[in-house]
């Protein structure tokens, strides 16, 4: 019998909210810079209270679920990784229960941990993995650090990070190519994606076809208003092609993002002939919380 | 009839100058932080006093040629790229003459430019490339921004450009893999290095292997001296792969590096199969100055 939810996708630098019905609707959303290092130890259910206190006054029978940094080594309460593969049962029975106060309860779900040739691990990314609904696929997470898994049968089999925007902050922000770059028109902006992807077929590598946006708009190839454009679809280029080695060619790809990184992934994946299918991440995140409550309960 | 050399590396940041005998034995050499961006308009041929203004005291018949940075936009005078493929003769050909003041005139060497594909220029290496004295081979320059180029029949025929030392620096000091890194022993330079070599091999790609360094560190699995030998090593690595692709694979190296980086791309280098012959950056700009002079009094 579902309950309503008060869910709390809680990253490092901030938290979003969310009060959701029965039937799945979101019936309030936020998002604070309450992210756990602004969180000092103890401080949680206080946190909790100013991020969600309303939500629970409204709807005092909810259940509470707690996902991301916040069951980390530095968060609350550390809820170990479940090793891969891993089913939304398995990382329900993972779960740790803190005590809001007395008498009210909430749930921190843990993250996973994959050891395939490289260790990884990942927190808050496996709920929206989950809330795909996908028995057999790929997921795609891009971000600051993107994560790509492999669900096979239900579970996520494997997966694997790429820091993408990070390197994409360094290079355009912090680089000798910041000089150069300018804000971009929009005629740049689609020459500066067509060329960065086309650039990733390049046999230099991203150490070579970085570089090289700078001396294109040193030779007046290119603008400079193109090299923000450039480095963020060479990137993109670069992480789908690791991907591809990692998870294979081709394949559909559920892509959980929205705005402008649904499209730069959009449009990067279909030029490499994967048929993408995008959710928002607040879709995939409410859909999972939901999946891993169900289970909670079950 | 060869006379004493006075040549001077200009760079951006530095100028190193050399006061080198007939037969080419340098006697007297100095680096000061000096290059083009400290010297105002005009300024040149008092900065060229202050860095070798004795040199010419001391042999007032040497030749004087400058290269590098210097001969840029942004420096003394613009002497504009060579375009692959070049020879000695042709660079020299193509070289400026100024005057340090009346009656002393000093020769500005040009930089070379590629268009392979991409568009890609070089200023100051292609004196030391033209020092190794190689009639067919591949040179490999490391540095903040390495080069790599091709000689055949004693032309250079083709050149590329990666940014290993920079994203090294921006990964090192001001990524998230900072805040892990310590300063390494010993057993860490090695396990690094070891590991860094060994992730290049990975299917993932930089962007993927490179975010593989916090995982180990959190994991304790990998120290955290460890982080910068691997990075390196993994840069190293890619920038190496990069450019086998783009000049072939297990052909001998003329790798014009010394210290830290003669040892970390020599070991780069060995480990894929590449015959290494070493040779300092001196001794290959001197070499190579003296053989351009010799092309601009022919």
């Amino acid at each position: 019998m579902p309950k309503p939810l008060i869910a709390l996708d809680w990253g490092t630098t901030r938290a979003r909210a969310f009060l959701i019905s029965e039937t799945g609707a979101v019936l309030e959303r936020r998002v604070a810079d309450r992210g756990i290092q602004s969180v000092p130890p103890g401080g949680y259910p206080e946190a909790f209270a100013e991020l969600a206190g309303d939500f629970r006054h409204a709807t005092p029978d909810a259940a509470i679920v707690l996902a991301g940094m916040v069951g980390s080594r530095n968060g609350w309460i550390e809820a170990r990784y479940v090793p891969c593969p891993a089913s939304p049962a398995e990382i329900a029975a993972a779960a740790i229960k803190v005590d809001l106060d007395a008498g009210t309860r909430a749930t921190i779900l843990p993250g996973l941990s994959c050891d395939d040739g490289a260790f990884d691990v990942m927190r808050g990314e496996e709920t929206l993995i989950v809330g795909l609904g996908v028995s057999d696929g790929i997921a795609c997470l891009p971000g600051t650090h993107s994560k790509w898994a492999e669900i096979r049968q239900g579970r996520i089999t494997r997966f694997a990070s790429f820091m993408t925007g990070e390197i994409y902050g360094l290079l355009r922000n912090d680089s000798i190519l910041a000089r150069l770059a300018e804000a971009p028109s929009e005629a740049d902006a689609v020459e500066g994606a067509a060329r960065g992807r086309a650039a990733t077929a390049r046999p230099g590598g991203l150490l070579n076809t970085a570089f090289a946006a700078r001396t294109e708009v040193l030779a007046g190839r290119m603008a400079g208003g193109a090299v923000g454009p450039y480095l963020s679809a060479l990137l993109v280029g670069q992480e789908i092609a690791g991907a591809e080695a990692l998870f294979g060619r081709g394949q559909e790809i559920h892509l959980v993002a929205d705005g402008a990184l649904a499209e730069s992934y959009g449009t990067g994946l279909r030029a490499r002939n994967h048929p993408v299918r995008i959710i928002s991440p607040e879709a995939a995140f409410v859909a999972g919380v939901r999946r891993l409550a169900g289970e909670l309960s079950a």
